[in-house]
């Protein structure tokens, strides 16, 4: 039986996804039993040039078309964007198609809302691409790791983010210098913003961590912290400890709620998250019996985001999704959260203090410090002529931010400290 | 709706499964959305003590009181070996009850069988278990990446094996140690055979090389050989040469046909799975659309194991395990294929030689190397008093398989050149 497509957008992506419906039609029904038919592309522009393999005949610019027709089972949104993906999103929905996107950004904020009314009209919405492009990370949640409950994921989330900090590490770099690189590579936008402010990062978590932990997640609980005011200086010194900084998206089950974060964070060297290069992604779970999962590959592109849109169209057109998608809670039965504020959260800092390199400066820092029951765990400072303003580096043991916060403040109003101090969390993904 | 399982075997994995399916009833079923009620474990002894949690009452040394149950829908097989675990699962077919199993040994030697009586009973069997224990690579295989004509196949697939590498490469112990330190930590079983010599790697692989290429895998397809003879030599010398010594499963598309083999091999040092320390197992499949996806975790364990048995489980309870089994020919219309002979596999080469340190030596070596066209790489000779024998490095370019085996049995023959060169393969996983 041949199951009707429709793809809403024709960019990047979707002429990915088109291509591979087309050219590769044979392979797929070998490899899935499914036949698949492609039988519209709403697109905004008809007359744009496209790749060969795209009949004309396909596109349409009229979205009625596409919900007009019976034989279009499955709608495809590779759009991006809330509106109008939205809105055509639900109207498919209410036509009794079902639905795969890649939409991120639509999830994460009007997530609840399209899966309300896919259970309403008995249909599924599927989303393997909208978080870590190729790697199966919304099925390992969903369905692999279903016996866990978990308590954390940790997730390089955003391939430009990891090629700009991978640059730097690697190179040296400035971050001005590794962003310029990175679009010269195509890794990066020319404007970049979502991606090295951490807001496509707290997209993808919010929709992690609402698999994870059955939950809704309202964004604004995630704390979002970009990497666009690192220095490499920091780089270097985390390396010299033994670290390597990554952005990395964070839920974590603690006493005190869900605690949601995203922001450039050390990880030992050793550990698998470090050595994650490039535009490379990779996503660890960690459950009470699987223990750590990690899921690793290229979290971008065109062909790897197909590979995923199309494994899902794949089980939509099987009726594995549908089955999923009226049995698990995870889905459709979300919990309310308890949601930690970010200011208790607990965690080891890295602070990067400007100051003066004379006697009693390290007595008034460690005093502010441990008056608030913040304990070093190691202190670094390079040796330089005195009287001069030197960066002093100083890891923590286990603190609560607000009070690291205010501790920082105090520091950084001393008279023999000079501009801001830098602070980032250490975390041991394997602990 | 509930739905009736029976364990059959209950050592450390059964255990396990059953006190999840016991003491984390609620919870499974607030996240699966399926009521599972655990009705009969087949065991040999009902005496022998077991969890407080396991009920006398659902113990049974009588596998017909499981087969005439129609209320038993679900039979999952964790009894390990060949018989009776076979005709067990295929009665249990017979009898119209779905199979869940994590028994590789099992699917390797005679999987054909048993997805034949499953498709003729209209019934599945979910294997996920079978493979990377916690990690859902069968899933990855035969959903996430169902669109991708995959290529090669590398997998870390024995913690034992692992471990062992680890603690040699880590430590600098002798196999012997290494494997005696496994023992005492319970890594390694008392005895080991299986697992050092490569066996239950090549059972894996059978069984992810069948899905990757929807191909039936001959078990003796397989070229097998262990880390029971590695010399920690070899570890040092790959180390200074920038490598990691991994016993590796590696399956692999080339123009000759299906390659198979599993063997210790160097891959660098920088790469994913040269990360993969102690009894973790990792598993990187390569698709033409999605690039390297690399699937991490335990691989062995009761809890790791019991988390991919009950997610199986689910789907079989779902229904959706079903569907798929109906629908993929990956899983039940498998092609013949073509093998490669493993001495046409074409590889680079690491060579240990122990050589006289004396003139003429390395003209003689490099002379049989050049007249096959085997090319050099690199070449290390620690300092030595002349006159003595010494360990002679040579890591080889891309070589047939077969030529470098007749050129080292020349070099062995050499009056310059004493006992036997150790050889090991080099691949870059991420080529």
């Amino acid at each position: 039986m041949t199951t009707g497509l429709a793809l809403l957008g024709c960019g990047t992506v979707g002429s990915a996804v088109a291509e591979m419906l087309l050219a590769e039609k044979r392979h797929l029904q070998e490899r899935s039993g499914q036949q698949l038919e492609l039988r519209h592309i709403l697109v905004r522009d008809k007359r744009k040039s496209r790749s060969r393999m795209v009949s004309k005949r396909l596109l349409t610019t009229n979205a009625e078309d596409i919900l007009a027709d019976p034989a279009v089972t499955i709608v495809v949104e590779l759009m991006g964007g809330i509106e109008p993906a939205r809105t055509l999103l639900l109207r498919s929905l209410a036509a009794g198609k079902h639905v795969v996107t890649a939409n991120k950004h639509l999830l994460a904020l009007h997530g609840a809302e399209l899966f309300a009314a896919a259970s309403k009209s008995g249909r599924c919405i599927c989303f393997e691409a909208s978080c870590g492009g190729a790697i199966p990370i919304i099925m390992a949640l969903t369905r692999g790791l279903i016996a866990n409950s978990i308590d954390r994921v940790i997730g390089i989330v955003n391939g430009t983010c990891n090629y700009i900090l991978s640059q730097m590490s690697a190179n040296g770099q400035s971050y001005a210098e590794a962003l310029r690189g990175a679009q010269v590579e195509g890794f990066a936008e020319p404007d970049p913003t979502f991606d090295v402010s951490g807001i496509d990062s707290a997209h993808k978590l919010a929709i992690l961590a609402a698999l994870a932990f059955g939950m809704q997640v309202p964004f604004e609980k995630i704390a979002i912290r970009g990497i666009n005011d690192l220095d490499d200086l920091d780089l270097k010194f985390s390396r010299e400890l033994g670290y390597t900084c990554k952005l990395l998206a964070i839920a974590e089950r603690t006493t005190g709620g869900i605690s949601l974060r995203v922001a450039p964070t050390l990880i030992p060297a050793k550990s698998v998250l470090a050595n994650v290069h490039g535009p490379f992604n990779a996503i660890s779970v960690f459950g009470h019996a699987a223990g750590q999962t990690t899921y690793y590959g290229r979290g971008a592109g065109p062909k790897p985001t197909a590979s995923a849109v199309i494994a899902d169209i794949v089980e939509a057109a099987m009726g594995t999704a549908s089955l999923l998608f009226a049995n698990l809670p995870l889905l459709t039965k979300r919990t309310k959260g308890q949601f930690l504020p970010s200011n208790q959260i607990v965690a080891r800092n890295y602070l990067r203090i400007t100051a003066l390199d004379s006697p009693g400066v390290m007595h008034q820092i460690t005093g502010i410090l441990g008056r608030r029951g913040i304990s070093l765990s190691a202190i670094a400072q390079h040796e330089s002529k005195a009287g001069a303003y030197v960066p002093l580096v100083i890891t923590t043991h286990e603190a609560v931010e607000g009070d690291i916060a205010k501790a920082v403040v105090e520091i950084d109003r001393l008279k023999c400290t000079k501009g801001k101090t830098v602070r980032l969390n250490i975390i041991d993904p394997a602990a």
